[in-house]
């Protein structure tokens, strides 16, 4: 097949490339590299090297950085990161560059340049929600996915908790009222884009990572994320796509 | 005048906004809200509201987080973020997004889908650069912005260098080759783009913030960010732009 994408064996930030490759009917390589246990281990296709290495973040909470070094990566990607996108001779790095190359071409990114930028801002603005959320409180400062290294169960269901009240506030009141505003359906304009597919995979991934189903709380919310999931291409991935851990 | 640009008194997230805008020719309002002594104060025509606060991330280094807090901003933002652009009825906010939005409306996003996609992936690898560098050492991965924080001298020095290092093999050597591979002048294509842009600007905050001048090294590089610095409307901002710390 001419389409490989290589990332690590989670949903991640790969994932919403997957929905939009599939929602474009492209079949693709889905190239995936252990990533449990940690630290993880590269995709075999790109070749090893000794002479690069690349850092893992795992992102920071309030009270340690959790890394995982990946030895020998980063000879055949150009900046030494993951997911890469090859396919018709041509290499597009950076999750979100990826993401919105394909959008384009499957017609997902608005119909003028200014609903393109709303979908822009929106998926940025996820970004901020998956990696830190803004608080008014420094030593609560936190963003999701250190979380689960939290080992203690019922610690980290508190922590999921309090991570939540602050989501609804930061974001999803905000995800909710904007879907309402433009008809409770979609985010931009009165069709799908991958700001769409990209709050979907958000929903998505709380609920399976963290056990938190905001679209139990907000209707517009739930009304955008069954219908992404019920979309041609995209049901048919979700039914088959691999169950991992993250 | 119709548009407005609502960010602290520093280059940062929105010196490049400012650039563009600058080379599309828009007269803007560039407010700035005071950014030292910290904590930042707000931009006075952002209404202040007691009911939401944001945390302003500084990042992290190998000791310590540096987080300030900036009591009750957000009231009529959408996220609680700068910078904010409003125009034409508009309101725009995250870098990035505004950013590419008015390098399209200049044609500074590259002449087809795939040269915009390298913009992308360009300027979303110089958010890497300018967050974190992924690095062998893990007690030695730092973003540029808190090495300025460190206040002995010598220390900061010796940081900044081994900073310099680091970023040389991550990421210079790698525009460099890109740059001459294309021809000696342009990041993406046989025009300016936004990419450009940002790299030049990363350049130029290199040398003010940090006394680092990788032009110096990289011919290609001083190329592009001579080519950038002396275009049209990019010239004159340069020359008449607000000198700040940072």
């Amino acid at each position: 097949m001419a389409y490989k994408l290589y990332y690590y064996d989670i949903r991640g930030g790969a994932e919403p490339i997957r929905m939009i490759l599939s929602y474009g009917g492209v079949q693709f390589e889905d190239i995936r590299a252990p990533m449990f246990p940690l630290p993880p281990k590269l995709p075999k296709e790109i070749k090893e090297s000794k002479e690069q290495s690349v850092l893992f973040y795992f992102g920071n909470n309030n009270t340690s950085n959790v890394f995982v070094t990946v030895e020998g990566f980063g000879h055949e990607t150009t900046w030494g990161t993951i997911p890469l996108m090859e396919f018709e001779g041509k290499k597009l790095n950076q999750s979100l560059t990826i993401s919105r190359y394909f959008a384009k071409k499957f017609d997902l990114a608005g119909s003028n340049d200014f609903e393109a930028a709303l979908c822009d801002e929106y998926v940025d603005t996820l970004i901020d929600y998956i990696k830190q959320v803004q608080s008014d409180d420094v030593n609560n400062y936190a963003a999701w996915l250190p979380i689960l290294m939290e080992q203690d169960e019922v610690k980290r269901k508190g922590l999921e908790q309090e991570q939540k009240v602050k989501c609804k506030e930061q974001y999803m009141d905000k995800f909710e009222k904007i879907v309402n505003d433009n008809g409770g359906r979609f985010l931009v304009g009165n069709k799908l884009t991958w700001a769409d597919i990209y709050l979907a995979h958000v929903l998505n991934s709380g609920e399976l990572n963290h056990g938190v189903r905001f679209i139990d709380e907000y209707p517009a919310l739930k009304a955008l994320h069954d219908n992404v999931m019920r979309t041609p291409g995209i049901k048919e991935w979700m039914a088959k796509r691999p169950h991992t851990k993250l």
